[in-house]
C-alpha cells in the first residue's frame, strides 16, 4: 500500500475520501507525502507537521468510531505544474443519520507530485459556524 | 491602485496584511484578482466566490471598526510556476490591547501569477478553537 501511485491530483482527492470513509489507515497513509512537509489542520484544530503527526492525528480520529458517511464536491482550484488546489465541500455524518444531518465542511486541499505520483500535502479544513451573511460580524468580534 | 503589480507572492501578501491592519479597501481591492474565480473564506465562516462578494465582506469587517493589530507569519508552503501556496499564521487584536490578547488564526493564502502580477486568488482562514491533542476529540464529535 505504501507503493501506491496516484496517477491524478483527483485520484488521491478520491482515495482520501475513501480512506476516511471506510477508516483505512494503510490507504490514508499512503494518501499523504511522506516528509515532514505535510501540513493538516482538522476543524476547529491547531496545525499538525510532518508526516508521524499527521497519521497520529487520523488513528486517534479512527480510533473507537463506526466509519462515517463521507461526501465530498470540488467547488473550485487551481493548478500549475507539479502543484494542484483544490477547495472542497465535505458531508460528513454517521451511518444512521440522514443526509440533511450532516455536517458541512470546508477544506483546501494541496497536491504535490513526486518522481513517482501524485501525494496530499496539505488538508485545511474548517467548519462554516455562521453562515455568510454574518461573516463580517464574525470577523468584527476577532479585533 | 488598480494597477498595482506584485512581483512575487510575498509581495501580495504583505500588501494583503497592510490592506487589512490599514482597512485600506483599495489596497485590498488590488491585492485579489479580478474574476469570478477568487475564494474567500473568513474564520468560522462560508465561502465567498467572486471578486464582488469577496470585496463585500472587506467592506463589511473594516466598517466601524478601528484598524487592527494584524501579524503574519510564515509556516510553510508550496509553489510551482504562476502558483503558490503559502500557510501562514496571523495574530490579530485590538490595537489597545496587548499581544498576549491576539487571536491567532490560521490561514492557507493561494497566489496566482496572471501576466502582469501576482494576486491572491484564494484565502482560508480558521481559528484553533480546540488544541492540538483534543483534535481527534473535536473530528469525533463531528461524526
Amino acid at each position: 500500500m505504501a507503493n501506491k501511485e496516484f496517477d491524478t491530483p483527483e485520484a488521491v482527492e478520491t482515495a482520501f475520501y475513501d480512506a476516511f470513509s471506510r477508516m483505512d489507515l494503510d490507504l490514508m497513509s499512503a494518501v499523504w507525502g511522506e516528509d515532514a512537509h505535510v501540513l493538516c489542520i482538522h476543524p476547529g484544530s491547531g496545525l499538525l507537521r510532518g508526516k508521524s503527526a499527521v497519521m497520529e492525528s487520523w488513528m486517534e480520529i479512527f480510533s473507537g468510531n463506526v466509519p462515517p458517511v463521507v461526501e465530498h464536491r470540488f467547488v473550485d482550484g487551481f493548478a500549475a505544474g507539479n502543484l494542484a488546489v483544490r477547495l472542497v465541500e465535505e458531508l460528513i455524518r454517521p451511518r444512521d443519520k440522514s443526509p440533511e444531518a450532516a455536517n458541512r465542511v470546508l477544506a483546501t486541499n494541496v497536491y504535490v507530485r513526486d518522481a513517482r505520483s501524485w501525494r496530499l500535502a496539505e488538508h485545511h479544513a474548517s467548519l462554516p459556524l455562521v453562515e455568510r451573511g454574518t461573516a463580517a460580524a464574525a470577523e468584527r468580534r476577532l479585533h
